[in-house]
């Protein structure tokens, strides 16, 4: 496509780009399409001939926009903010228009500066100390993954450049809490540790893992000649963002040699607010942190910040030097393909620069305030309101909430809870998700989109009371 | 940032990017700054105010344009060509735009379905069978990975889920080619096969892998008790395109239960051309396949296609359930985030829908048709050249050369080599990636950017031979 012609359509979508945010709140949140409804209307075999651009737009418009469901939306309280801040947007047009491609740092030395300092400047913001190291992966799942290969290679003195992890005698263990995201396990696994080798650890009355379980499990496995290796601590969990004693466990990690990862990937952007650092109080103790801008802070997905305590290490694991990656800046600059799994990087720092530029830190900050306010306030209604139940201590933006009309329990009272967060998701009025806490489902409350008024709040609440009926 | 301000900013940006790729062609294709130069002219903490967009478009002009090698330029010979056509650009757009996250099908039905029919669309045009399930990663690296994942897993019968890697008796081994990419190695190490028990095997005069010699390796191994688990076959290797005999191999892999995995990234592109589907005769037989649209084909990075024949083995390996992340539509739908490591993704599929209806089949196959004859071109004026040498069989679009005046060899004409490459891309004309091949550096002229004309080749080889004066 030439200049010229990119020019024409890329301000036509821009327009409906900005309409499209515009009209979002007048639309149903969730997509009711059957499966397989997109794909039949779309042909079996590419062109051979060009479209003209009216075609595609009018195929979003026709196919696309009924098969979506919006995140964007004012009324999205579905599994966590993934907000795509318009200026963010810009930055992804911009790394996409400079087509960059990072493999070292002479092939886009803007591309890994503006990285390094975009790690400095979000470090600075969450109040971390110069001690951590920063990096821009995909996701949590991904850093996770990096964190507890890492953390192998550390305890075995780097197998992977010998026999690998199969050539261990005595078998490796991680510890994590029972209320951590599917991805440390998912991480564990591919990692080559095995299920019979992770320990979810039991969890308190607040749904944070208990460290006198995880000093027993340590224990118990020593004396059974395991060989204990990392320890995955929550910030935020997904289900109720409980947080896990972070000190605590870091004293024990410390006692026993074990990695300490930190999986804040959803509240790790509540620490750009200093009154909620002490989420986190112990965090300088940790070897390895990930979380994502790209939820509640507000950068387009995808952009998940990995900071270590010691990036030596992390190249040692991570590196590869073949001959047609080497230049004679080595040595002296970063090649962050040696910090994550992929070679091929984009210039996903434009997005952070952007946001953080276009809207400056007081904006992120008073918008997350104002979300821990409406989540106060949702709760405070909950807890006045008989036959409403709150079920986890609320200190970021998620409230767990059931209604439970007398009489109701076990089996029946998980289908009354299913079938009127369906209702509702159905009506397209909200987006809530379902998850199970303590064996029984419930419905989680994740504020935070980015146009989420108080008005919304109180247009859930008064949605919710109508169940009852 | 509301729609409005948005509109105002993303047409100016349009504007600045569509005059970036027009002004390409004149900036030096390689950026010359000093390590740090960028950072040291970036503020060290974000502002806590709003900015203007004036601000960073300046910024964008004055410290990031001289810090980027311009991947976009017609005389970009470095690495591969790593387009980004404009038309995916606009998918990118969207992408971002729409703000959508698909965790599970519900959550974006348009995301999952659009990017099944992409996969579709692909396998068509790629000339493979309906054998084959796509998904869209974000690079061949990861894909790699998960492909040895998968065969580590399938050949001990799902250790993941008990014991993992480290409870297995005997050691798996792996194969490739001594010319295999690096992140070949890089997945072997992080899945914990270790070093020790990766074979990368000596390849013939065209660099392919010798499959006698693989076949003896396989031999060794058993007879020694090793347990052989994958290959890893290249089909246009990053230094030198070369082709590993993949029928050949394929019948090996047959005859010991081994899972094969095809590296096609860079080359995977030029399958689109009947003619060349030759090179990957054997593919059928493959259990999984990586090629890289954001290679030569042209959709802006990143859109890595990763194809296996057993989708239901690669999401048992790779699936996750949590009560959070399950809907009603679960088992009638495609969950992608069971497909690959990351949970969160973007909608990527819609810059391939858009590239490949805004420029048709056809214009791709031209332009690629194109790149291979300007390589035939280059390759018989250095073969009617006295003292260069081609150094590989040119099928693709790649042409590896070296000058090799009387009397200089061994260091001397390493250094020779390293000192015209460097002088060409410091003059900022062209730019050409060293390598080693044979233990000696020589230099790859990779061709296929996107707006690389015969002009531009013919410019490469008269700059080529000032270097003899
Ligand atoms: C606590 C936690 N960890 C990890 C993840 C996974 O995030 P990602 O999609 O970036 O892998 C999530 C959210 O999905 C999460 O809430
Ligand atoms: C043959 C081959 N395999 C793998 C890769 C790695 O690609 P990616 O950056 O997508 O991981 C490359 C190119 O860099 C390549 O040429």
């Amino acid at each position: 496509m030439h200049p010229e012609d990119f020019r024409r359509a890329a301000h036509e979508l821009v327009d409906w780009i900005a309409a499209y945010r515009e009209r979002t709140p007048s639309l149903p949140v969730w997509s009711r399409v059957e499966p397989g409804s997109v794909r039949a209307q779309l042909p079996a075999e590419p062109p051979e001939q060009p479209e003209p651009f009216a075609a595609i737009v009018a195929d979003l418009e026709r196919i696309m926009m009924p098969a979506l469901s919006h995140w964007q939306h004012p009324r999205f309280f579905g599994y966590f903010p993934a907000n795509a801040n318009l200026a963010s947007v810009l930055g992804e047009l911009a790394s996409a228009g400079l087509g960059q491609l990072g493999l070292n740092w002479q092939a886009s030395p803007a591309l890994t500066e503006l990285e390094e300092q975009m790690c400095l400047w979000m470090r600075h913001l969450l109040g971390l100390s110069a001690n951590w190291h920063g990096v821009i992966q995909d996701t949590a799942s991904s850093a996770t993954l990096v964190a507890l290969i890492c953390a192998r290679e550390r305890l075995t003195s780097y197998a992977a450049s010998r026999g690998g992890l199969q050539a261990e005698e005595l078998p490796l263990t991680v510890y994590c809490s029972g209320q951590s995201h599917s991805s440390v396990e998912k991480a564990a696994l591919l990692a080559g540790f095995g299920r019979a080798n992770l320990r979810p650890i039991e969890t308190d009355e607040t749904y944070a893992l208990r460290p006198d379980l995880l000093a027993e499990a340590l224990a118990n496995d020593l004396a059974k000649g395991y060989r204990p290796c990392a320890v995955v601590a929550t910030i935020g969990t997904t289900v109720s963002t409980a947080l896990d004693p972070l000190a605590e466990i870091a004293a024990l990690c410390r006692q026993h040699g074990l990695w300490l990862h930190v999986d804040a990937a959803m509240a790790g952007s509540a620490m750009i607010l200093p009154e909620c650092r002490w989420m986190w109080e112990g965090i300088e103790q940790a070897d390895s942190l990930v979380l994502n801008p790209h939820k509640w802070l507000g950068v387009v997905f995808d952009c998940s910040l990995y900071y270590v305590r010691d990036p030596q290490h992390l190249v040692r694991v991570m590196s590869t030097n073949p001959s047609y990656l080497q230049t004679s800046a080595d040595g002296t600059v970063t090649n962050y393909r040696d910090w994550g799994i992929p070679l091929g990087r984009r210039m996903r720092a434009l997005k952070l620069w952007f946001m953080l530029r276009l809207e400056g830190a007081e904006a992120l900050r008073t918008r997350l305030r104002r979300d821990l306010a409406l989540a106060q306030w949702l709760a405070a209604q909950v807890d006045a309101t008989p036959n409403w139940v709150r079920l986890n201590p609320v200190h970021l933006q998620t409230v767990c909430i059931r209604h439970e009309p007398p009489g109701l329990e076990g089996e029946e009272l998980d289908r009354h809870t299913l079938a009127w967060i369906g209702q509702i998701n159905n009506s397209g009025v909200a987006l809530l998700t379902p998850a199970v806490l303590d064996g029984r489902w419930m419905c989680r409350v994740s504020l935070g989109a980015e146009t989420t008024s108080q008005e919304d709040v109180a247009h859930l609440w008064a949605t919710l009371r109508q169940i009852e009926a």
